[in-house]
């Protein structure tokens, strides 16, 4: 399907389809105009070669809508294990302006698309294949709302159809194609160079006017429209920012303002006239739904809120509350009565602690059923599950279970940032946790060491080892950037219980954040230069074009992940040991793996002064053995060592080496 | 008209109409909830007191599609002489989350229209009248175009049809009502309360997608879809930033790079095809022209660029010129042929200096019976002229006669920002120029004395007072803008030929330009809190909400602005003369208006400490008088002042302060 698709893109005779050149490097070899970091290309021509690329490149004859384990016969899922994530928002990551004059539009006069599309995500898989990335975390792809949208186009996150992609995603160059088959064959083309696909999923929320509430208002939460501009969680004076207990929850109900919060709920419009309801689903639009909603029944679909009390962040003005129980939860019993319309608090959101008696049945066998139309329509591999905890654990088991009753490889990676709950997460069935490496690792000397010694080798589960996400500020703007930039990602590479993970646009030092959410301000907003057209844009609100241009940080992780997966078995199944090392004062951060007769020995120096150290080989093994051959690697060169037990290293400020080592051990016979 | 508009809006029996307490001020007592700065109202209610106030401050019966003059059997253009403009962009001046909650939204859940409406215009009339305004200069109000759009929203400079309102100004508070309609009520309450409407013309370009195209695709310059991406004004390496001369403009086109340029044009579509264009105007929606036409036809309308050999700036994507010759310019005589297609350079867009020798008539005609149709459709009462200096002055004549036909005290504003030339522009027929008066005040002690004491004195016709505009940074932000605030709009009301203006928001002391055109950088677009929504927004292609809210700046803005009306006559024409001062170093700006019996003196201390200064009334008037009263104002009320030939005066930093003498002269029986 996608050599089809890849050859119906039609010449048009001009070469005015402008890319970034680093999109085509090192394969496209086609007619072309170079205008600095700009390359102008027939759209065709273009295509025809990745095609060829792609035929040349090909480990594997991927078929449509089955995921690459279930292709191979493989029911592990081990393999996230040894997983490159790549974080991906298509409408984001495949941006560009192709007409390359003027200023970005989503649709150009030229015809061009310039938003991402899943045809261009074809295009930058050599891209990523050079970094060695194997599996794309795409972030939500279904259609989002354009209801109380934060900016010029509806996050991701606020889900308007669970089940269909987003039609921005369709490529105007494939006409006459539907967007289901542009992904079908774009997930095809993922798997045949052997690129796993894992989405986004997100159970507890949708948007303020997600599809589903003309067939089922009464999962949803409902408010009068006069109470909509003092709608807010009730502020709690006497309890701090926290999660309330069972006993704190019951309290508040007694509280003046959460009655007077209580009472903004209503009925859902199909209860408040029947009558009305039944025609107004006859005749209504889906486009226009809760304007009309709102005008004619004055009510409208609750705000979302946190879960926790006092939370300082503002209504999740795009999102509201899926209604997973039928009755008022457990901790309202006996305080509100049955005449009570359902509404959102604090214990209703946290659905897993707080449950209801009556589970919404219908819904959830509706949510489960989600992922299998997903796997077997487009096979993909995987999903990361958003606010999996505050799903009831029952729900999530329906999900998990639908999941891999299809798919016994099939990944679920907890939105669990927290360390400590990795337990939890695993016991729930999950695979990998996204974790905090994040927020650890760019902190250097400190949490970045207690990081890397600690809390990530005494992780239950893998985690997401990551030196920015989609939610966070870029390394490239972080303290020190120009050498974390390269520290930070050889940390992820080589730390236990690491899933290495990067960010799009991480490897082209893009300084713009794809959204404020985690680890950010206001002002983290603003990296760009003034005249920036993007300046002040975010991914996830706002049509943003990364700043693509060729970096050495490109051949830099394409190296440091080449070497990862050379050890790979090294480092997931060898024996983990701290490195002795002369002296410590934790600020050099140190690992090795260890098998029969290789050992892998990682040193990375968290100080801003070059510092010389000296690994102790038998100490740190604990063991005899006689060393036959160094090499090290610094990220400029491999370079022979001379063999002794004791490896002097000068370490750079914020520098790092790997040793790799073969040996002998002596009482071995 | 306006009272059966105001009358129309319903009531929903909600007070969920969230609007600045700002603009309520002083006229409603209907009901209403607070909340800070902002207020709750029921629509209806709030229309029907504006009613009430309407009713009780009209000054006049005044009809539809007359302007006031006329109504008032005037025909002198004097009265601009004696207004209080204010500019407006309506779609940003009447901006508001009227939700009162979330973000802003052009159109809301509630059923409002955020942004700008006529309506809501309307209820800005009294805060207007407060200031006292009695002039609205609105910038375009034309159906601007979407096609290469800055922004969000199209920019008014970038006019999509030059006869149609743009849609957006509807209120659908007004259902059933035609936007015209709520136009002429709108400029008919204007009338009512004494206030003029003069609106922007824009005759020298159009949009891209100008909606003209289909029936006159020879009325624009096109260039081959292929030229697009490399589309530019030619460099000229032998010349500087400069306007050429005649000589210059033809060596240019000896040019290889100015040959390459004229490549890039082509025949209009229908030319090229006129088989195929017959039927595609036939079939073609309006909406979606300029796309259709460059995929059928390879061609596209060609973008702006300015008049000046090596302007730094940027093409201007959004807009295209109108063709006003059907041949080539004079400059080009022997240098192309008959078979080069109609082109766009330097001497063609300075087609006043530069003409051909076939005016295109019809396209003339077409331009010049415009401003008509807005006269007899809704009686405005003037025009500033957008790049008029651009056009042939025969073009010129024809647009002024055919607006002064209807109505001889019809008034046009030259954009014409050197003072110098103000004498051209007053032989070319206009009334007043724009001047740069926001460029030099704020540039104390310097240019702000130069200005006031010299420059506005001497220019030939009135000029636009300001201490900023639409284009120009706010005062808000300029150094020591917390004095400059009241001390420029003082310079403003009492300078010699200066026509009071202020610009929307400047009131409420906004911060953030509406456009970055004149005398800022990108950065001034940075002006506003990282966490403000309107962050980086302009009002020109973006919504933007003024930050509206109480200030004391109203308050004295209104007194000043009274003042300055009760002593008009003296200001307007009365003798002028310098104040003779006790001493003089460039930093004391003084003005004095003299009758026979009443003078008005003008101080102003431009120093960032206090001065001390006397003036010598006698020496001022350069004649013998006997002063019988004194009374001054500094902008904290009036005060007695001694009697003396002598004032002394105190002048805090950056302080003003008014005399009003009452006085005999000695010789006089």
């Amino acid at each position: 399907m996608v050599f089809e698709m890849l050859s119906s893109v039609k010449s048009k005779g001009r070469m005015d389809y402008c890319l970034p050149k680093v999109w085509l490097e090192g394969w496209y070899r086609g007619p072309s105009r170079v205008e600095g970091e700009k390359v102008f290309v027939d759209p065709a021509v273009f295509y025809s070669y990745l095609r060829k690329w792609l035929e040349e490149n090909k480990i594997f004859d991927a078929k449509v809508g089955e995921s690459l384990s279930l292709q191979r016969g493989e029911s592990s899922r081990e393999w996230i294990k040894r997983a490159v994530l790549y974080s991906s928002l298509v409408r984001t990551n495949s941006a560009y302006n192709h007409k390359g004059f003027g200023r970005f539009e989503q649709d150009d006069v030229l015809g061009y698309r310039e938003s991402g599309t899943f045809l261009k995500m074809t295009a930058l898989l050599p891209h990523l294949k050079k970094l060695g990335v194997n599996t794309l975390y795409l972030l939500p792809i279904t259609e989002s709302s354009d209801v109380f949208k934060k900016g010029e186009v509806g996050s991701p996150y606020a889900v308007k159809d669970f089940l269909r992609i987003d039609r921005r995603y369709h490529d105007p160059l494939l006409e006459g194609w539907h967007l289901e088959d542009e992904f079908k064959a774009f997930v095809q083309a993922c798997h045949m160079v052997g690129i796993r696909v894992v989405l986004d999923f997100i159970p507890r929320t949708a948007a303020r006017d997600c599809n589903l509430i003309l067939s089922h208002p009464e999962w949803f939460y409902w408010v009068k429209l006069e109470a909509l501009s003092s709608y807010a969680p009730p502020k709690i004076e006497k309890l701090g920012f926290c999660q309330p207990t069972f006993e704190q929850m019951r309290d508040l109900y007694d509280l003046p303002n959460v009655r007077a919060h209580l009472d903004k709920f209503s009925q859902d419009p199909s209860k408040l006239n029947p009558q009305k309801w039944h025609n107004f689903v006859k005749d209504c639009r889906e486009e226009n739904l809760i304007y009309e909603i709102a005008k004619h029944f004055g009510v409208i679909t609750a705000p979302g809120f946190s879960d926790w009390v006092n939370d300082p962040q503002p209504t999740w003005d795009d999102v509201t509350f899926l209604r997973l129980y039928l009755d008022h939860p457990i901790t309202a019993r006996g305080k509100v009565g049955e005449e009570q319309p359902p509404y959102v608090l604090f214990d209703v959101i946290k659905a897993s602690r707080f449950p209801g008696e009556k589970s919404n049945s219908e819904l959830w066998e509706y949510i489960a059923s989600i992922l299998p139309q997903f796997q077997k329509k487009y096979g993909v591999d995987g999903v990361r599950l958003d606010m999996g905890h505050a799903l009831p654990a029952e729900l999530q088991q329906m999900i998990m279970s639908n999941a891999r009753r299809i798919d016994p490889a099939f990944v679920f990676i907890a939105e669990e940032l927290e360390p400590h709950r990795a337990a939890e997460a695993a016991k729930a069935g999950y695979d990998v946790v996204v974790g905090n490496s994040w927020w650890m690792l760019p902190r250097f000397p400190d949490k970045t060491y207690e990081f890397f010694q600690t809390l990530s080798c005494n992780m239950v589960l893998p985690f997401l080892a990551a030196a920015e996400t989609p939610d966070t500020p870029r390394v490239a703007v972080r303290r020190e950037a120009q050498r974390l930039k390269y520290l930070l990602p050889f940390l992820c590479a080589f730390s236990k219980n690491g899933v290495m993970t990067l960010n799009c646009g991480q490897e082209i030092e893009e300084t713009q954040p794809m959204n404020l959410g985690l680890d950010n301000d206001a002002c983290g907003r603003f990296t760009l230069g003034c005249d920036d057209e993007f300046q002040g844009k975010l991914a996830f609100f706002d049509h943003y074009v990364l700043h693509w241009h060729r970096t050495d940080l490109i051949d830099f992780l394409s190296e440091l992940i080449g070497i990862r997966n050379q050890f790979l078995d090294l480092i997931t199944d060898g024996q983990y040991k701290p490195v002795y090392l002369s002296w410590q004062d934790g600020t050099i951060c140190n690992a090795s793996y260890w098998t029969h007769d290789t050992a892998l020995i990682v040193l990375a120096n968290l100080k801003t002064t070059a510092s010389n150290v000296s690994v102790l080989l038998d100490r740190t093994l604990g063991e005899e053995i006689e060393v036959e051959k160094v090499h090290s690697w610094d990220g400029a060169g491999w370079k022979q060592e001379n063999v002794s037990m004791k490896l002097d290293c000068e370490l750079p400020q914020l520098g790092f080496k790997l040793y790799i080592l073969k040996f002998r051990r002596v009482n071995e016979v």
